[in-house]
């Protein structure tokens, strides 16, 4: 009997012992994390799939595991379909699924650490009877489930942070008016200036934390050891005693719901997350400095690819990080890296395998890094050997859409969804399209994908000056090629009008001539390009 | 005492007899037209104020005019501001100036036919004491309030409806499962193909009918004379027999507030919303033909202009008419004409006046009719002498935002909100903008304003094959000019492309060369120009 239907049948074991009919299990863990430490990869040990974000349901005679479009494939190859069916979460939603698969007065108990308020409101709207389980029932069963690594959180200079402790409690006081929860890493951490570093794909402070706005003091609660900041107004305790807090709080939504019975009030946001996202001119500077250093070893890989014979995926994602290493101040990845060759860089998230990179066609490198003065995210599509004149085509519509959103400008007020359109309109054009975001908020020396602005048709957050964000059309041939141009862009004002934003791109590599077909660029898209790459040098 | 003063005291008499402490009057009917008849002009009645759309707010010691931004010149001249405030209802909800108005427990008094079931349910979240009041009491201190005007439908011939009422009573029934109400008389014109001419404004049936999804029948509520019909599906009855329905009903958010009662459900639209907006075969031949005779006459209107001289916006406004009704199957405007010059075509809204149109600059032309076969609505601006280099300039960029929607290709499920992005952008590249939508549906020898979709930043309704839009981004330089260039377009689906859409311009008068800057454009919009120029001759 394969170990998923060993565990799936002691899960139903559990279930039945607690009294619940269905179980809720959410790829993520009590912060909402995208990077998880090996005790919180619940999924995998459930069902095998290996995913940033998807979820398993289990009734007592169903199972299933819900994903995105990204890992389709995946899913395929990793989960045994006699044990688990496949959906979309994107298509219908896990609560949705688990209503049609019970009877109406079944239960279904879900981790009121992994849901957080939003998405109990959002199962509540179902009338479902749905029920906390405070002890995750799936750790029940993981006999040899890893201990929580130990984590050490280091102080974040004010040559990078740009501004201290003090003021940044003065700016997120000045916007609350009673005891406020913050329960984001990477909140958190912007506001202590402090960084974890164990793992640097989320090198936010895992924590809870209780700011009294009148007082302009912090209490947090955290396992990390923080010993390292000593600081009259921040006073740290265990995790654990976070159980006792009595205090009515306003909580952001995006908060544990286990925090729910302790609110009383809700926040679409907490305090930190609107001038963390609008980067001060310190942290501008040091995404430009280390967008600089980052495109040198970008550059480097790059042509070290063009130069070899016989290396696989797996070969330039380490290359990728020997020579970032050689940079200053780089800390690790800011996320494991993409490299697909040819039908792998259709797999959006895929990972990097020993599939040789030789004969004809296109390699798609995502990758990032984390310095100390900027975390970047970018993506280069490159030609091995003579790509074909479809790839050439389709790369230079994806470099069409690039363009026309990094050359946008536009009114305050607009959001991700209407910047979306503009850059899509290119592809749409010629019938093309892709099956994700088009842009992503990025943290400074924090996460990657930082809220709350994106650039995506579900965006209604409007953009702000100073905003880090990602510019990453793509299109995706399956069986065939992947496509992805990706720089990071800042949000400033526009000099010329009133009330205008544009943006400033602060990658700087260069897009692969061999790959562009010149004559389908517009008199302004060739200009933009030639100006871009003059830039690159 | 001035007519205001004495019918305020005669209101407030009246709310104090019935228990009201606050009286909100809406500038509707009980089908919530834009065009009213004159015995609904309750706001002007009372206030003095001539606008299609906003409120009056009365409390035992203030009174308020709310109104929107096209009317801020009509309220300071018509309003006598001793005895009212005014306010924008687009920055506070008539609902919240009452609750600032009045006591915490003070009942607010309103007309459940004049506000709709969204408007009540808006209404209520505020917490508020409201208490419907079925007779409106404007009508009774109105003394001398006109009868209702006799009306009479007239039959909408199979040869231009494309479907009989057979069909369209299938393909209605079939959206439904339940006894629901049709409120919207636009809905109810097209589902019983019938037409009503008094005022071709507003050509829908003022009446209320229940559909019976299982049987096929209908039954109509009406006062308006519609013996031209016999049919074994369908039954008329006297509005006020509305009375007497007991049977539970699915009604639209839409309808009046006094159908809550009478409801077990509530929908978004009525079944006849989607299958009218979405023209078919027959109806869009029908609008093709009708945009070539209007467009004979809009070209000979602006060949006169441009030979005349001495003329006013008003003999625009006539000459508009009279070339009209030279054409075939013309039955009257579809809305009032805006005739502008320079700075009076500025103002959005505006009515024609006795203004000269002579000297340099633009003029501003917004008409459109109503025809047997369609519906028109156009808008062009043309060169008066010499424009100035700064008009030709704003012009071109309004060309080039027209042009960007005209030819985008887009996804099924696109939205307008989307789509209003790409229009604009070519206008904020160069730091313009314009404060209206930039395209709303329309109907077939229907209302020129029909729903659900939409082209603006707040349309989420996505667009689908066979809806006809208009095109109509522009630019208002206060105090000097207005330009907006205004087509209308039937989405198609795309000939090459699965799944994705694309318009047809159906409008076929030419852009003013004197007023484009052609090394402004493109060579795609050039192109795009000079076709769309070929086909207008």
């Amino acid at each position: 009997m394969s170990i998923y239907k060993t565990r799936l049948q002691a899960l139903r074991q559990e279930m039945k012992a607690i009294g619940i009919d269905a179980y809720i299990i959410p790829q993520t863990d009590a912060w909402q994390a995208e990077s998880l430490n090996s005790c919180d990869e619940r999924l995998h040990y459930i069902c095998g799939l290996k995913a940033s974000a998807g979820y398993v349901v289990v009734t007592m005679d169903k199972a299933v595991v819900m994903i995105d479009g990204r890992y389709t494939v995946q899913a395929k190859e990793q989960v045994d379909a006699s044990l688990f069916n496949i959906e979309y979460y994107t298509n219908t939603r896990p609560i949705d699924w688990v209503i049609k698969n019970i009877r109406a007065d079944d239960i279904i108990g879900f981790d009121p650490w992994l849901q957080t308020i939003s998405d109990l409101e959002s199962m509540n709207k179902t009338g479902a009877s749905l029920k906390a389980i405070e002890n995750n029932i799936v750790d029940t069963i993981w006999h040899d489930r890893p201990a929580p690594p130990v984590q050490t959180a280091v102080l974040h200079d004010i040559e990078f942070a740009g501004k201290n402790i003090d003021e940044k409690l003065n700016l997120v006081a000045h916007n609350c008016n009673a005891l406020t929860l913050i329960a984001a890493p990477d909140s958190l951490a912007w506001l202590l200036n402090m960084r974890v570093l164990n793992n640097t794909q989320a090198p936010g402070l895992r924590g809870y934390a209780v700011l009294n706005p009148t007082s302009k003091t912090i209490t947090t609660y955290t396992d990390v050891d923080c010993s390292a900041l000593s600081h009259p107004s921040i006073t740290f305790k265990p995790l654990h005693d976070i159980q006792n807090i009595h205090t009515p709080l306003a909580t952001p939504k995006s908060a544990p719901s286990w925090f729910l019975e302790k609110s009383n009030a809700l926040i679409d946001h907490d305090p930190c997350v609107m001038p963390k996202a609008c980067k001060n001119d310190i942290e501008q500077n040091g995404v430009r400095a280390s967008h600089k250093r980052d495109a040198v070893a970008v550059k480097n890989t790059i042509d070290w690819i063009k130069s070899s014979s016989d290396i696989t995926e797996l070969d330039v994602s380490q290359k990728l990080i020997i020579e970032r290493t050689k940079t200053n101040s780089f800390h690790g990845v800011s996320f494991d890296s993409i490299v697909g060759f040819n039908a792998n860089g259709a797999k959006i998230h895929g990972s990097p395998t020993k599939t040789k990179i030789k004969g004809d066609g296109l390699l798609l490198i995502d990758s990032g890094g984390q310095y100390v003065d900027g975390t970047t995210d970018i993506t280069r599509t490159i030609a091995i050997g003579t790509p074909s004149v479809d790839m050439k085509h389709k790369y230079t519509f994806v470099l069409k859409a690039h363009i026309a959103l990094a050359t946008a400008i536009f009114p305050a007020g607009t959001d991700g969804k209407q910047l979306d359109a503009i850059c899509r309109a290119p592809l749409w054009a010629n019938g093309l399209n892709f099956a994700h975001g088009t842009g992503h908020g990025v943290g400074h020396f924090l996460n990657v994908h930082e809220g709350p602005a994106n650039i995506s048709p579900k965006s209604t957050e409007p953009l702000q000056a100073g905003m880090l964000l990602s510019n990453e059309p793509g299109y995706y041939q399956e069986g065939a090629f992947g496509i992805r141009l990706e720089n990071l862009m800042l949000v400033q004002p526009h000099p010329d009008f009133d009330e205008h934003l544009h943006f400033e791109t602060v990658t700087f590599v260069p897009f692969d001539m061999e790959c562009i077909e010149r004559n389908l660029l517009t008199v302004a898209e060739q200009k933009w390009l030639d100006e871009y790459h003059a830039l690159c040098d």
